[in-house]
């Protein structure tokens, strides 16, 4: 039997990121689950209007979308914990910049991917950021013949349900393939 | 060391959904991973201007986006290999509807959301409807206590890395809690 639900967004779980932008000449990084697919080189990021972050996005036309592994489960739940107006997160991971050498990007995560800013959506609590992805950037250790393996990456998932993080289990079934066996 | 990816799309796993909506009278449903979180009331489905949902949507301005479980998986992968101009995909589900009348939703699904059509953004190979959630709906039996239970849900994910669908794990952190271990 169907019922209403209290909570309306149940798009969950989403994959757990740091974006991050350069703001006042320093690189910060905040966790964010409102992301989203646009098409295959468009990403979303949504961040609410009281963060720091979105100055530095706004400023530099550019951000970045980190995915960090399980294992830094304590220091992404900690980058929501303190803003960058008043914790210096550059100090919490080593960043490095790629072509377009304004959006910073986490070292210690596995998959990174630096997008330039094309489009700012305006909704009532968040920006709606939307970035081309220029590049994408993945350590050896994290991809199998070239291709990233989400079994290694091991990304950590968010639902606002019960405010908390998810952990990915197995492969199971091809895409565009399982189907044909009905 | 970094290398930079062949695939710059790096948002996976994200979640597998079936996207709702009527056409010529009749409920269609394709699945869709590629969309996303706006705020808490809005989300994004992005789908090829090639598919037969679009018309749908754009038509009635409502759509539902739909969440199944991993038993659906065959059925699920099915509605992506054909099309609703070839295959009648209302006779493969029972469909119900909510307030807003016109969008079409899956009575097997856990969760379902029907939604507003507030914006289309035009991408080269996609629209992206972005839909505010007016109403959400979930069975008893995948909730607990009035709330969303994922271990219950058992949601698909999908990777376009390998073109494969993956299980959800268990739930090991809390969020906005974690972080203060640090």
């Amino acid at each position: 039997m169907k019922a209403k639900l209290e909570r309306k967004d149940c798009l969950y779980p989403m994959l757990t990121t740091l974006v991050g932008a350069n703001i006042n000449g320093k690189p910060n990084y905040a966790p964010i689950a409102f992301v989203g697919i646009m098409d295959f080189t468009n990403i979303s990021a949504a961040i609410n209007h009281k963060h720091y972050t979105n100055t530095g996005i706004k400023e530099s036309k550019t951000f970045s979308v980190n995915i960090p592994s399980l294992e830094m489960v304590k220091i992404v739940d900690y980058c929501g914990l303190v803003s960058g107006r008043d914790v210096d997160k550059s100090k919490l991971f080593k960043t490095f910049y790629g072509i377009l050498e304004t959006a910073p990007m986490i070292e210690e995560c596995p998959i990174n991917m630096e997008c330039r800013l094309v489009q700012v959506l305006n909704f009532p609590r968040h920006d709606v950021f939307i970035g081309e992805v220029v590049e994408a950037y993945g350590d050896d250790q994290y991809l199998t013949e070239g291709t990233v393996d989400l079994s290694k990456v091991q990304p950590i998932l968010f639902s606002f349900h019960n405010k908390d993080y998810w952990k990915l289990d197995t492969s199971f079934a091809k895409a565009w393939d399982i189907g044909k066996q009905l």
